[in-house]
């Protein structure tokens, strides 16, 4: 137990989950603080005084520092608890998982943020996350749909011939991944029955521990 | 010289300038291959040969490797040229500065990319990078001018009182958000004169060499 640090998460949210994924693929176990996030927790006065972007997941770090979201926690979790590596074990093998990592989070996370924050009736005014607020482009719901159908058959092309995605070895970039192809499920979008390489690797990934806390 | 590898870049735009600015910072010197945006040379059958993803910057390795995006571009030369450090010495340092790095590309990049990709008529179906074709969302210009102006004032807030803003040396955060700041001129978004800090920053990273090639 890292009694002295501090993870901000939120049970049902795509975001927060991929820290938590992280941080039990690593072993650890960090004393967890519930933010409502239904209920604009996010926005009020104490989360903003830890997290001023108004967004989790956050870890409070010792020093006092606040890391406010899942590059920096990842980056600092891989480098104080180098193993499991999650990020890589050469140069090569750990670029290949930060492009795997960036496509998973512009060409999916991104699209089913899109797709969500634009449609949902009750996130009228927060079509983004953070302090500011902004208005909802139906158009651009309607396209994150087709970019999601897109993302799903770059998985899925790649997974045909790599057990993962940053190669032979689970890394971050399954963990975000993951987390898309899951949240693409609150609206319905799934792999279609041909995409068996991606269907596959979701059914392995579901069954780890860390998808399953 | 690196002449076992070679560096897909694009001298006018600012995503390869990223990458570009990076391998001038540690001092390296790749074999450079000028892909034209301009004419579409990036979605001719040439260039996916190389990169499917049709973008710049790519790097190819002397395995055949082809790195296609900034996030594995830099991880590759930061791990293979540690000297100097533009992604961190110690793992807060290391943290901090992923995650202005990707404050940079989510609220400043990202919203950059927006304004122009969803208003200028030469990009009309273009509205994303990519092989895919997507309709441009003029709602989508105008919420991502409203964005940089807001990354402006994140920008300015945090350099009031840290050098750089992974703290007190330049790091690869600092050539993102450079990169964005140089962009926004583009279409005459450029800082208020009170955001005194950011102006100053602006002007010291102009003069670094890395910003003159």
């Amino acid at each position: 137990m890292m009694e002295d640090h501090v993870f901000y998460d939120c049970a049902t949210a795509p975001s927060p989950r991929r820290a938590r994924m992280f941080i039990v693929e690593k072993g650890l176990d960090i004393p967890t603080v519930q933010v409502d996030l239904r209920n604009d927790e996010q926005l009020g006065d104490d989360f903003r005084a830890i997290n001023p972007r108004c967004t989790v997941p956050a870890l409070k770090l010792p020093d006092g520092t606040v890391l406010g979201d899942n590059a920096s926690i990842a980056r600092y979790l891989e480098e104080i608890r180098p193993a499991p590596p999650l990020m890589g074990r050469d140069p090569v093998e750990k670029a290949v998982i930060a492009e795997w990592n960036a496509v998973a989070e512009s060409d999916g996370l991104l699209a089913m943020a899109e797709t969500i924050r634009n449609s949902l009736p009750g996130l009228k005014g927060r079509a983004l996350t953070g302090p500011q607020n902004y208005e909802q482009i139906p158009a651009l719901a309607e396209r994150g749909k087709a970019r999601v159908g897109y993302f799903f058959e770059l998985l899925n092309a790649r997974l045909i011939d790599h057990a993962y995605l940053g190669g032979d070895r689970f890394s971050v970039a399954d963990i975000t991944a993951f987390v898309v192809v899951e949240f693409a499920g609150w609206v319905k979008l799934v792999p279609p029955g041909r995409q068996t390489a991606l269907i596959e690797w979701r059914t392995a990934i579901a069954q780890r521990p860390s998808a399953n806390k």
